[in-house]
């Protein structure tokens, strides 16, 4: 199966069964907007969780911190989001419809791109077996001609950038006759840029109201609070911060489901460290939120590093942690070291000191910062990606059927285990509830006595529930029940007395901690 | 003490241990917004993960949802709040101050109370013993005369609020010489109508913006979202859908510390009933909050219930859960009965039919609801509240001092035990810190060695920690070690093996969930 249905059907997956509905989608949905339902919040908090608790309480010089989406203007200021938090615009003036024009100057490299491979697959299948790509690429007329454009092109697109010069990129778009894809005409606006922050007016006085923004990041809420958590919580330099919350971008172009959105989550660990040091201590967390996200047990290779070329204004080295999605390779972490940057403009701006006495140094200095960042919505995004199975099985009377299976990491399952009288007589149901009024206390169960046995086997599949436990006649004789697995779909037969242990050591973290 | 002066030094005990800092506080502050540290963040999580789980695990017809913050704004046209989610303001020309006109009007009234009261404490004062209050106020010329104006007064600004009067509202501040507590003056603008909802704008294309709003409250991500989730959670009323997050009101008049912020988180579950047995559902939910919120120990004198007298436009019963807050009993949840309002206008707006069709009626009917609707912020304030105490208690060599101790639940407790060695040599630190490696995957934990043992107790006690865990010399001789208790400070010597039993049996939701 194509990887663009596999993604298609994952999205479809997440609507019927409750894990990621549209915003308000009775009212035709709010775009880039998505809420969770009740399986989706279920994964989503365990993602949180093990994250919070991996940082939190296996760290005991990371603490958490839970501060607000609105802070004070200045903050953005400081940061530079005013400034430079910015994409360029530009409208075509016959469709009214608004580009961001990196993006289209991006998409007209890309059809140069698409025009070498044409050449090159209309070679391979003339020559066959003795085709040589590389020789051909590097040698024949039409490949060369349009690499050569493409080559222009982008090293004018970089200067662009570097410069911030939005009439270049005008006159890239003009001069390489790029049309809007509704109008179909070359009838552009001047390009202008358009801060990607929400903002709000705050309060309100005779004088008028105080403009706010929308956090676009949630690390600048730790730095400002740097000097408080430092100095009430008596914490020593190498420390972190840990936070989980909502960010904001006015995104333009956003894409790719919950990939790309306007609301978005985020969970952020910021570690202040001796000015010097930095660079050991990049290493060292890149090392750790490599294995953290592969204890998960989606499997090694679907998880690369990927370090930037470039970095941006405030970094001295970046990496991202990149997960492959049914579209791709994409970043689900990003590993920043941040240098004193951020504390050190928060420093200029307010007025303040920021500064911290190392008693072992016996000096004071503006600490260094290495930040480790996930998008939650990725994150979740990857988990049911790596997760999304369909099988074929051997169905009853021995038919074969399919099934989808979300082999989801059980610690991170929504639901851990479905409870399932095999009849709904006899005195089963009441037994299965008892179970149930047992283990609720301890996981997230669910009871299900409707449709056949098969068919619910095939509802807990489509959500992950990684065991099934069936009561059936025996089970009032012996006080033992069949536990079924997900991926291997083998049962074996427990006592009741057993379940607890059995399932907790399955879904607990505790077990998944002791890997990190 | 005084109850200002306990809450006073409770907002800065807040401060001075890290559970809540002022938003932005580099930059002197953001008005009415907070910051919660790190022990604030983890009280927080622990009074969120007990109620999500006493009611999506607990109840195997609620489930949850994490609905976003932005909505499709025809929403809250639906909703109501677009239209009558308002404060009516006035201004003083000469002080350029905003009021808004219905404080200025209760603060007015509230004068006339206070004439009232210091006849009758005069004249209690003159007749000692015999003085009969009821008989003095039904007779006493001054006092009627307070008393007619105080009413005539109440009856302009009820029949204003209800015909949404705003000239009648300014007339009433007029008429009655209400001056600016600023600049002295009568001279004041029209009174206005402003609506408490934050708004920004989403997107942009050539012809604009959407103008989206900050939700006001979580409760309309529930209901826009009714058919998703009963209809791929296979619901069958009644059921319930619970969730946590984030709401927004631009309050002019923000107090009492986190009590009322312009940025808040709300746990409300909207529980979706047949037409008619509404009723039977809110006496229901209201015995059974009234028993969470009492099965956290704070003492069952500290709450009571606040049935309202006037009813908003879309209830037909409505009744607080009020805390024993330093400034008064507060209203912490609100349980409702919204009747069918909701999911009607939203059936209205979007044009969608929002129905449940009852198997056991054989019939389709739009639910009606009952909703109960916890302020995070305001329970965290009213935990720390009931747990803040000063202490006189017996210090080193038999002298008295004073200890700072929050006698939180342990269940919601930031730290659930901290482990001292006795002296920070002989090997007790190692001891100690083994003691922590092996208890941190399940609890959080504190290791501290510095300064003598009872400054450390004192700082356990000043950020709630229900156990002290020592290791002394005998420790190393036969694996014992001491456990202190929080607040009866009493210490018993156990064996470290027993310490994880222990401890989990009183810091565990499971033994809190039995009594539910």
């Amino acid at each position: 199966m194509a990887q663009e249905d596999v993604f298609k059907k994952l999205v479809a997956h997440c609507k019927e069964y409750g894990f990621v509905f549209q915003s308000s989608e009775i009212y035709d949905g709010l775009a880039a907007v998505y809420d969770y339902g009740q399986y989706g919040v279920e994964l989503k908090n365990n993602i949180k969780k093990y994250w919070w608790d991996s940082m939190v309480l296996l760290n005991d010089n990371v603490v958490g911190l839970d501060s607000a989406i609105f802070m004070h203007p200045t903050v953005w200021k400081a940061s530079g989001h005013v400034d430079a938090f910015n994409d360029p615009l530009i409208d075509n003036k016959d469709s009214k419809k608004r580009y961001r024009a990196d993006v289209l100057i991006e998409d007209l490299m890309a059809k140069f791109d698409a025009k070498m491979d044409k050449e090159v697959e209309k070679a391979a299948k003339r020559f066959g077996d003795s085709f040589d790509e590389a020789m051909f690429r590097e040698t024949n007329p039409r490949v060369q001609e349009n690499l050569k454009k493409k080559e222009e092109i982008h090293s004018r697109f970089v200067k662009a950038l570097h410069d911030n010069d939005l009439a270049e990129l005008k006159k890239i778009i003009e001069d390489y006759d790029v049309v809007c894809p509704i109008s179909g005409t070359k009838n552009w606006t001047d390009v202008r840029q358009f801060n990607l922050m929400f903002s709000t007016e705050m309060g309100s006085t005779a004088d008028g109201a105080l403009k706010v923004f929308l956090r676009p990041e949630t690390a600048q809420g730790i730095f400002v609070n740097f000097l408080n958590v430092q100095k009430t919580g008596r914490m020593k330099i190498p420390f972190g911060i840990a936070q989980i919350g909502k960010a904001f971008r006015n995104e333009i172009v956003a894409r790719q489901f919950i990939f790309r959105m306007r609301e978005f989550e985020q969970m952020e660990m910021q570690f202040f460290v001796a000015p010097g040091e930095e660079l050991k201590w990049f290493e060292k967390w890149k090392e750790v939120r490599m294995k953290w996200h592969q204890s998960l047990g989606m499997g090694e290779h679907k998880y690369r590093f990927h370090d930037h070329d470039k970095l941006a204004h405030y970094a001295n080295a970046a990496t991202d942690i990149e997960f492959e999605m049914p579209f791709g390779f994409k970043e689900v972490e990003g590993i920043h070291s941040r240098t004193d940057f951020d504390l050190t403009q928060h420093q200029e701006y307010s007025g303040r000191k920021i500064t911290y006495y190392d008693p072992e140094k016996g000096e004071s200095y503006v600490p260094y910062v290495v930040e480790t960042s996930i998008g939650v919505d990725r994150m979740f995004l990857s988990m049911l990606a790596g997760a999304y199975c369909e099988e074929e099985v051997e169905g009853k009377d021995g038919k074969k059927e399919s099934r989808v299976v979300l082999k989801l990491p059980p610690v991170i399952a929504p639901v851990k285990l479905a409870v399932l009288p095999l009849v709904k007589k006899d005195g089963l149901p009441e037994m299965a509830k008892e179970i149930v009024n047992d283990l609720k206390f301890h996981f997230n169960c669910q009871y299900d006595e409707k449709d056949s046995i098969g068919k619910r086997y095939r509802r807990q599949d489509a959500i992950g529930t990684p065991f099934c436990i069936t009561i059936d006649h025996q089970s009032l004789e012996d006080k033992t029940v069949t536990i079924r697995h997900r991926d291997t779909m083998k049962q074996e037969r427990v006592s009741i007395s057993e379940l607890k242990g059995i399932i907790s050591e399955k879904v607990s973290m505790t077990e998944l901690f002791k890997n990190l």
